[in-house]
Parts: structure tokens; sequence; C-alpha cells
């Protein structure tokens, strides 16, 4: 079925071969994944005919799946130049990640290869989920609620440092059928939060403390994603005004969400928001990405992506804002858009959490 | 001093210029490091004239280096058809690793690049240490050698699951001055030591277990690396023969390493004594690997690499047997070429280390 909605894409945009390398790619088309490191896994796609699936000797083995031949190579055989007996003359398209390397050698073995960059034929269809994908995301974001009130609870009776809080709760998706986390969890105390991608360190909790808690698990194969932001003992004016802001800008983006709206214009809606209140400045990233495989996939939610929302794609809504040194509040939920708007995956609260620990002996 | 030389190399090999994009590279050559992620991060050497480094206005903001302009692009806009007029013509060495959607957008550009992959000029580089290299990573070896001595005390003492004992092994590596681990630690018990890439899970010890320990961490940019295979108990004498197997081939290849010898043939000599003990069929990786700013580095000891050792190389001497379902052995070493030899970066005892812990509430 991905298969066949690839292959009328690919004609409707005159390819004759698709070369796909990404494991997640080759995943959704044929069912096999195995992560390659340095080595060459690449599955040939021609407009018609079977497809070939090339794989080391050294990858786990692949089950039977009709109409996919499969191509195995030992460690120093030219298995790139035998890829080239196998492309139908025309346009062939080249994943965006492969290593040039590939590219090289192939363009070499096949001097009349004409190679274009047209991986956003299969990442278009992969953002488009299927019903069973999105049974497997709602229940993933089920789980991850979960989550996410253990680890604020955790964080009430016996706070440990932003590492150890990461480890905790890295235990708690493998004791509730995760495979891993989906990312590194992200735990980041008081003016920790002012910087988005902070590296949990050994900070403890303190009174006063604003809280970002960011994690997300992979369950069946698919990611999910969350943040919260909680606030220990009596928040201080600025950050419950900080908080409402980027809650306010949360909730109109997903507002916003709706078959056809371009995502830059959702992102515009949450930045809006936040330019009013006076913090334009201090929210420094897009609104959101794409997630299904991975917690990142092709796609995003930002200024730059004029492209229209359609129906079953499942992205982040993450606005936040950071004041350097000081703390940071983020609130980001996962939508699946719907005929009409979206549907919300996570359902944790969004009102500001005010907890009360006893620091006495951290 | 190493952009001299790397400029030389590009002389003889008649490339006027290299797109340099791994970040190792990157800082090798110009001190300045970051995780680009996505986004592009290149540095354009030229024969002659001055380097261009190509940053998003997002990375880490760069320290001004003598001789190299830095060009900074926001997202959005077209920097790799930017880079095109700072090549001279010429043939042009891609970097390996480039994702390929950057290499066809430049071919866009720049219809008359003559792109081949001369990534080797660099890594043949790399792979010579400098004294000062050679000393951060003989330190940094010594530090694993206390590492091990703490995971196997712990084991002795106090042994946890195998997932524990790997992040007691990264709380080690935290407390003893390093950045991180340079890989996540491997810890594998009994039948689980069969598999030479096993994920480390929730087993715990039981008597009669082999244990395979292979752990390093990164300090002051460079990685360490170690294996050892440790007993619970009395060995069984199955387990006795192949330690002793293991540990000959170890010793005999580190005794073969010398200036000019092929590596292929340091990897065939290990094999061949392992080969001669019946077990040839159970050695089922190459012997070692390259080591560096990174735990694996461009280059190996394996039998397709057919170069000579060089002094001041350092890579690992690795060689293992695994019993499927049954157990596993591997004694690894990190080496550095001298004139006339090596010397062992590690120095913890590589005879067969018997432990009795109290696994009666476990």
């Amino acid at each position: 079925m991905n298969l066949k909605r690839l292959t009328e894409a690919m004609q409707a945009a005159n390819v004759a071969n698709m070369i796909v390398s990404d494991p997640y790619s080759i995943r959704y088309l044929t069912g096999y994944h195995t992560d390659p490191g340095e080595r060459l896994l690449a599955l040939i796609v021609p407009v018609e005919g079977p497809l070939t699936l090339i794989l080391n000797d050294l990858f786990p083995p692949y089950q039977h799946l009709e109409g996919v031949n499969v191509v195995t190579y030992h460690d120093g055989e030219p298995a790139v130049e035998a890829m080239a007996e196998h492309l139908l003359d025309g346009v062939t398209s080249i994943d965006k990640y492969w290593p040039s390397h590939f590219l090289l050698r192939l363009m070499q073995a096949k001097p009349n290869l004409q190679p274009v960059d047209r991986t956003d034929l299969i990442d278009g269809l992969r953002a488009i989920k299927t019903e069973e994908e999105l049974a497997i995301m709602r229940e993933a974001s089920r789980l991850n609620d979960q989550v996410m009130a253990q680890v604020i609870k955790k964080l009430e009776e016996d706070p440990l440092s932003e590492r150890e809080m990461a480890d905790y709760a890295k235990q708690l998706y493998a004791e509730t059928g995760h495979e891993s986390v989906s990312f590194e969890p992200i735990i980041a105390y008081g003016a920790n939060g002012s910087d988005p991608h902070h590296v949990n360190g050994d900070a403890t909790l303190k009174q006063g403390d604003l809280v970002i808690i960011d994690i997300g698990g992979l369950y069946k194969g698919y990611a999910s994603d969350m943040t919260r932001t909680i606030c220990v003992g009596t928040p201080r004016p600025r950050a419950l005004e900080v908080y409402r802001v980027v809650k306010h800008a949360n909730e109109a983006a997903i507002e916003a969400v709706k078959p056809g709206v371009p995502l830059c214009e959702i992102d515009q809606t949450a930045r809006r928001h936040i330019d009013c209140a006076g913090y334009g400045k201090y929210f420094t990233h897009r609104l959101g990405h794409f997630i299904g495989q991975e917690a990142h996939e092709a796609g995003d939610v930002s200024k730059f992506n004029e492209e229209p929302c359609q129906v079953n794609q499942v992205f982040s809504i993450e606005p936040g804002v950071y004041l350097p040194d000081n703390f940071g509040v983020r609130i980001e939920d996962l939508v699946a858009v719907t005929e009409d708007g979206c549907e919300v995956l996570n359902h944790f609260t969004k009102e500001l959490l005010i907890i009360n620990p006893d620091l006495s002996d951290h």
C-alpha cells in the first residue's frame, strides 16, 4: 500500500528510480529494519517492477517479502557498482542523507545517471499516518502522560539531580513496555531551563525553580514527545506571566491547526502571541517538528515551511520562552491533523503545577 | 601544522579543493567544534589561499583563527550555492559522509565541478598522532584502567544488572574527569557475551558466568577503549581454553605490530592462532579499529586493509571468540605504533580474573 502510493508519486514526478537509504523509510516500505552503521544499506524502488534490497551479509537476515529481490554482499565487494544494473534509465532520486562517497561511486559506475534529490516523495508519504500508526501513537502518548505524572511525583517526593531524574525517566519507559526513550530526556532545573538544548547535569532542585521536563518514549516503533514546565514552591510574578504567555501560544497554535493551513502560519500564530507579550526575541526556535518512527522526522512547523497541513500528519506544537541565565518555559504537545482541526495526543494538564518537595536534606 | 601537511598531500594528489564536513576533521584543522545536526557545516580547504568555514548563525560562535574566512548563513539561505564561488578550478574532494543532497545542490550550482572522494587524505593525517595527542591518549587509557578495576570491584562486591553496571561505569567516567563515555559501555553476562554487539539488559550475574566488559571514556577530546573478560566462580574447562586462545591471539597480534607491516597481516596473525585452535568460525569480526577523537576512526585492522602500519598510529587489537548461546571472550587493548614495535596504552592485567561475589540475594 505504501509502495503503491510511492510509485504513483514517482510517476507523477517523472522519477524512474528511487534509491532509499534511510533505515526507517526502508522499514516503512519493506518491513525490514536494521541500523547499517557505515555499511551500505539501500533499497532500489523502480517506477515499475520488483524492488531490490542491498544488504551486507553481516546484517540480520531478511524475511522474504513478495516483490523484493534481496542482493547480499560481503565486506570488500563492489556493492555500489552492482546497484547500477538494477536501475531503470531516467531520473534517479538519491536519498538526501546517502553518504556522498556512495553517490560518487554510483556516478562512476553509471556515467549517464541523472541523480536528483526527491526524498520528499517518500517523506511526504511517511508524514501522513495510517489509522494503524495513529492508534499506536495515541497509545504511546497516553503512556507518556503516565510517565510525566510519575516523574513529577518523584520530583515532589524525592527529587534527585537532573541526570538521575533522566535515568529514572528512562527506567519508567522500560517498565511501561517501551523499546527505549525516543530521545535523551531533558530535565532542566532553574536557570538551566533557559537553554533549550540543556544537557542534564548534577544540578539539584532548589526552592523557586521552574523545571522543564521534555520526555518521550519509543513504543511499538513509534515515538512520543511532550514537554511540561512546573514550579517548585511559589512562582515569581515574572514566571507566572511567561508561563501564561507560552500556554496561550500553545493553545492558540493548536486551535489554528486545520487541513490546508500553511505550517508557517501555525508557527506565526504562536509567535505573534509571544511577540505581543514582549518576549518574541526569547522564542528562539521553530514551533514544532514532525514525528513518527523517529522523534524528529522530515517536515517542521517553522516560518520556512509554506506547505499546507494535511489530514493525519502528526507534529509537535512547542512554543518556549528562554530568559538567559534566569529560567525557561516550554509547553509541548503532539497533534494529529483531523478533517476539521486536530486531535491532541497528550492529555497531561497544561495548568502550571506547583510542587512543594521537602528540600531540607538536598 | 596539520593544515600544511594536508595542502602538501593535496598538491601531490592533484586535488584543488577539499570540502571537509566531518566535525572532528574540522576541529582538527581549525580548532572549531560543533555538532551541526542536519544543518550545513563545511570547511573549504583550497590547495592554496585562505580557508572558508561555513557556519549556520545558530552554531556556537567561532573564535577568529588566522587564515580562515568565516561565512555564516541563516536557515533558509542558499548556503551550499554560496560555496561554489570559494572553490578553485580543478578536482574537488567531497567528504565521504557529506549528505548527498548537499553534493547534488553543489553540482547544480557549479556544473563544471569535478567531485571525487579523497577524504583519505585527511583521515590519513588524523591517523598519525602528534606527541601531544599521544600524551592525552596515554592518560585516557590509564584512567580507563582505573575505571575497569572499579567496575570489576563492583561486580565482586555488589553486582547489579548489566544496564545498571553500565550506568555505574558512566558515573565513574564522569567522576574521573571525562567529558563522557566514548561509546555505550557493553556489559554482557554469560550467554549474552556470545553476541559481540550485545545491548545491555536486565540480566543479573550468575555463578559460572563469563562477563565481557567493553568500556571507554572521552578525555580531553580523545577516546579510550578496552575490553576484559572475567569469570564468576570456577571457570569451566571450555571457558579456560577459549580464554587462553584469545589471550594468545591478542598477544601475538601485538607482537606483530611494527612500522611497515600491512594491517591485514596483523589481523591474520591473530586469526591464525584462533583458527589453529579450532575456533576460527567464531571470531566473527575484524581485529581492530583506529581510534582518536572518536572511538572508531577511519582505518581498521582487517583482512581488507593492506596499508602498512605507520609510526604514531593508534588502533585497537581485540580478538574475540563467540560460542552461540554459550559465552564469549574478547580481550582488547589500544596500541600506538613506535619505531620498532608498539606501545600498549592499557596496563590492566590480561590474566583471567576470577571473582566470587555473594550472589545469594541476587
